[in-house]
This record gives C-alpha cells, sequence and structure tokens, in this order.
C-alpha cells in the first residue's frame, strides 16, 4: 500500500482544524500523497469529487465549516470515496455533540480517534478534558467494536497501543513515541494520513488504517531514538516518514491481530 | 506554580489568530498543560466555562470571531474564570480599536502586549508598525502602570526586558533570546502560557504572569545556546521548555522586583 | 534590494491560506520583513494602505475570505502599492475559477505560481492535481510570457528552475532543493516573499521577483547540504535564510538571462 501510495500521490481532500493544517499537509507530503485543504461550501463539494479520499475534523468547528463538511460528504459519498471522520472532543458542547451525530449520519468509511472520543461516540462514559483522552485505549476497546459494528464502519482508537476494527477484525499496533501527545495534532495528521492510505485501497478500508498507523507508529519509534524533546521529534517525525519506505514498513511494524 | 501546572494539566482555552494556533499549542503542551482552541460563537461560552483559564488575542479578527470572543469571556467572567488580553496591533485599524475597547469592558485579568501596544491601549503615543513594537519596554512602564491601575489588571510587556505591575506591585524579567522577535508568534503563544499559570494559580495573577515570563525567558535563554538562527531556535525552544522543573525554573529565573 | 529590506523592515500584508500563514510569517521575519496576516472585509482596505506592499492567495478560499481580499487589493491600487496575486490550484473548481478572473481584473503587480497553475492562467490546458504542479516550468515559459504582455504585469513561474518575465525582458532562475515540494506552502512564502521585496523596489517589479526567487533558491540550496529529510530541511532554509545577506545573495545566485 505503501509503494501504491508513493506511485500514485492520492489527491487527498482535508477538511481539517486551523491548528492541524500545517503539520497534516506536512505528514501527507513526507508520506507520499498530495494533500489540499479545502473548506467552502461553495466548492467542497466539487473538490470532494475529484479526491481520491476526504477527511472530516471537528477540532475548531463552526457553522460556515460544518455546511462545508456536509457538502464535501454528501459529495464523496455519491463519487464512491472514502471518507474519514475524526470527531475532536465531540463530547465537550452541545454544538459538537449535534454535528458529529449529524456526520455519524452520512457513513464515514473510518473513524480516527482518541480513547475518550471513542467510548463517548459508542455511548460510554469518558474522562476526556477538552481535545485530550483520559482513558486508556483497551479501555476503549469494546465500545469500538460496537461503534464499528452498529454504524458499519471501521474503528480505528490510537494512543500507547493503537487498536483498529471493522466489527469482525480487530488487531493492535505497538510503537509510537511518548513524545507524540506533546505535539499538537499528530492525531489529527494522523486521521488525514488514514485518508491518503484509504484513497490508495477504498475496497479495504480496515487495511487502510491499519497501515497507515503502522507507519506513524514505526515513524515515531524511529524519531524518538535521536529526540530530546517534543520540538526534535516533530520534525525527526517528519523525517522518518519519508524515509521508510515498503520494506522498512513491513520489517519494523509490530501488528497483532486479535 | 510549574509543577501544580504539569500535575494538574489545566484546560486552557485559547482563542488566539491562525499565525500563533500551532506554536502556541505545542507552546502549551510543552509547558505541561492542555491546549484547545474553541472559537465558534455556538460554543465559546460553553467551553470556557469548563475551562481553567481563557485567553483572548485579535491577531486575526473578524467579526464572526469577535462574537465567539464576546461569549467566551462573559461566560469565563460568570464561571469566575482569569481570562488573558492580547490586544495584537488594537492601534493599526478602527475595527481593532473598537474592538479592544469592548474586550477592555469586559475586564481582562491579565493583558499581555508590547510596548507599542500597551503604550498606546494607555492612551499614548506609540511607534508601532503593524504586529511589530518599535518602543523600548522601559518607555511602556509608566503606560503598563496606568493602565494597571485604571483598569484594575495585571499588565506584562514584553521585549527585551519584560515588565509586570498590578499597578502596585512591579517587576522587571531578564533572559530570553534575540532570536525570539524572529520566530512568529512566541509572544501569542506567551499569553497562551500567561493563562495556564492563571489557571492553576488565580487568585495571584500577578504572580502567575511572573511565573510565565520567568520560564519564557528562561528556555529562550537555553535554546539560544545552540541556535544557528530562528528556525534552530524555534524547536530548540520547545524541548527547552518541556525540559524546565521548578528547580530549573527557580534557579535562573531573574525577577528584579522594583 | 536585500540590505533595503532589512534595514527598512517593510510592513508585508498578508492574505494567504491557513496552512501558510505560520510559514510564511516565519520566512519573512528570517528575510528582515515585517508580516501582518490581517483578511477581515472590515480592516483590510485600511491596513493594505499602511502597507508596503500586499499579497494575495486563494489556497484556502471562502467567500468572507474573497471579500476581505477585494478590499485590500482595491485599497493598495488606490495607494499605489504593489500587490502579489497568488491562485493556487485557481483552476480546481468554479469557485475559484471566478474568484481569479475578478482577481486578475483588479491587476496585480506580480503573479506567482507554479506551472500548471500559469498554463491555466493562461489559457492552456495544465495538468495540475490540486495544489500541486504535473507541468515541468520550460512548458509554462510561453504562457508565462502571454499572461505578463496580455495583463501587463509580472509573472514568476516556481518549479526546478524558476522563471520570470515582464512580457519583454525574462530570466531563469537555478537553485533550489528537491526536498521544497515535500515542505507545504514554501511556494505560498514564496509569494509573500516576493512582496517583501517588491515593497522595497516598487518601481521595478521584475528584479524585485526575481530577487526574492534568488534568495529562495540559494537558501534552498545551502539547507539541503545538510538535511536528512523534509522535516529537517525546513528548519534549515529558515535558519539560511537569515544568515543571507547581499554580498553571499550576489555571490550564490544563479540568474539566466534570456
Amino acid at each position: 500500500m505503501l509503494q501504491a501510495l508513493r506511485t500514485q500521490k492520492p489527491l487527498v481532500h482535508c477538511i481539517t482544524n486551523f491548528v492541524a493544517m500545517n503539520i497534516a499537509a506536512n505528514v501527507l507530503l513526507a508520506a507520499g500523497a498530495s494533500p489540499a485543504m479545502v473548506h467552502a461550501e461553495e466548492e467542497a463539494g466539487e473538490f470532494a469529487a475529484i479526491s481520491g479520499a476526504l477527511t472530516i475534523n471537528i477540532g475548531t468547528l463552526s457553522s460556515d465549516w460544518m455546511r462545508g463538511m456536509r457538502a464535501a460528504t454528501v459529495a464523496a459519498n455519491e463519487a464512491g470515496r472514502p471518507w474519514v471522520l475524526d470527531p475532536v472532543a465531540h463530547y465537550a458542547t452541545g454544538f459538537r455533540r449535534e454535528a458529529v451525530q449529524e456526520l455519524l449520519a452520512l457513513r464515514p468509511t473510518i473513524i480516527r480517534g482518541n480513547a475518550s472520543e471513542i467510548i463517548a461516540l459508542a455511548g460510554g462514559v469518558s474522562q476526556g478534558q477538552g481535545v485530550d483522552s483520559r482513558d486508556p485505549v483497551e479501555q476503549a476497546e469494546a465500545s469500538a467494536r460496537l461503534l464499528a459494528r452498529t454504524r458499519k464502519t471501521v474503528v480505528a482508537v490510537t494512543g500507547v497501543v493503537d487498536f483498529v476494527t471493522n466489527g469482525e477484525r480487530a488487531c493492535r499496533i505497538e510503537g509510537g513515541s511518548s513524545w507524540m501527545p506533546d505535539v499538537t495534532a499528530l492525531g489529527c495528521s494522523l486521521t488525514c494520513l488514514v485518508g491518503a492510505f484509504a484513497a490508495v485501497n477504498p475496497d479495504v478500508p480496515f487495511d487502510a488504517a491499519v497501515a497507515a498507523l503502522a507507519m506513524f507508529a514505526v515513524a515515531g519509534e524511529q524519531a524518538e531514538a535521536n529526540a530530546d524533546g517534543p520540538g526534535s521529534f516533530a520534525w525527526r517525525f517528519l523525517d522518518s516518514l519519508a524515509a521508510i519506505d515498503g520494506n522498512s514498513l513491513s520489517k519494523n511494524a509490530r501488528i497483532l491481530p486479535l
């Protein structure tokens, strides 16, 4: 899949938050994809239809942007393009709770969130504070399975050890770095990378999500080796993403089927 | 205070400008806080009420965002949460001058600005150009004292040597680096960090402002030691922020009471 | 021109996209200019009139921002200030195609784009995908000359070897680095730097564009020498921009008149 991504350089349409825009675009470029940030209602639908995949992130939501997300998502569905939902802190306010329910009803191909977000999305009680998870991934696994089955989607929960399920199959992915939560918007960027892998493998979104998470985990582990803090980790992480190829990803990924 | 910040990891609600969003979030994470950027009128008030502190920055202002700032500020006041105002280039246009007067009337707990901004805010004649100060901090000290007394607030003026006053007490803070003005939005990020310290010390905002400025000054000095320019300074600065603990902050801070 | 830029530190009013805002501001600061991002219709015109130059980039366009761009551009023209247009992916949607035609009619002093953008702007058939060019610069040279003559403007096409023309004079600029397309928004940042040089040399925009492109090419080449990937390239590039002076720019620039 990574070789396909590098060869095809798929156009990934990202409607993400203001904090994530720059780092997410750099993550996609380092991985080999072609990112485009297009949010206006006037063009988001038209743009989604010419893209390989769409990613939606509600981090810095507003009513204007919600209109663009709606237009893009509907168009992606009509064009048969995969789309990924990142329900940032959806439990925090009424505005967010409503938005995420509407987006869920538009049938995301994949949902990527932290443990608190996934637990709350499945109807459980989470300990999340603002945009940060305060629940371990293991506690979100049952919620993720439930959400995947009821919504007929793939759910990826990221944290110390990641978890991916389509309701039937499931696996854990080890790796990454303890610096990752201290670099803002890496989770949001991962959502965009999941979109890039879905663009080159639209028929098996479970595999696409696993591949993207594995690539992040391997790059995180490699970047940590020489990092002295979150600042030096961030640029080393981009260097590692760019340096990974199909062989090193296969060799270093620690994917544990359940 | 820094130990409290690291232990409590306070949720800091930031409504800041598009240039600052990413670096401000990274600064807060490196220092130990939990940043969240939430600006929409539909949820800014609700979010401010669940946060430890609020910071407002008018750098890339628009009428939409002004509505969110108003909602958040009113809610922070009602919930008894401290809030920090960063009046970026408020003297530059009529739109900004009106906005800052309205925000001032909502009684910020702390104001953080450069010398030109503080002089103009106190009614003086500044030499500011765009977002850059062209006045030395020393020339803003009288303006800062006046502003603090008339508005019953804490005023922090940052530059080569910083100055903080609540109208009665005052001190200068030395340190930092000559690279800091060449990294965009570090001042805006400092405003957010002031909010983080205010969240863990809401009753003594003067001390909170001093602590945040001292942490920035120490991290700046340490980052400069190995930097070759503004690019390498920026990531070293984040590494330094993350590495500072209560002891090294106390040992290295140069706070001069007046 | 670079010495004038460092001495005058011109105020450059940038209305650019959300992805580019931070890196563009850092590029301008490293080069010696004073960037300001001001987009709201309520103040964009007033701000353009007090700035040395204006730059307009449609990367993350919306109707609201289009109103600010219109106000700023009209005011820049009335005040006799140079302004630079960056027509990001203008061929991708109807919304963008309309916006760019309206902006073209407002007579930009300089247009900076990639080959696909310039070919499409001159009425040709481009291979562009999203925001990425898929045409070599050489294939855009005739389009650039045509566009410069018919629109009475300077056109700068950037890629492996850059090309600048005012319809009569033309030159190529060699240098740069193969990492540059893998760092997001460097092209957008270059547009802002073109604005900075135009601010200190408003009467000869051809020379201003050539100088900005040459400075980017030299800094790119120097940054590549020690970079291991796009992450380390990005901060080294800022260090290089800040370290270049008039002498080293003259010595290392490879400008080939045609």
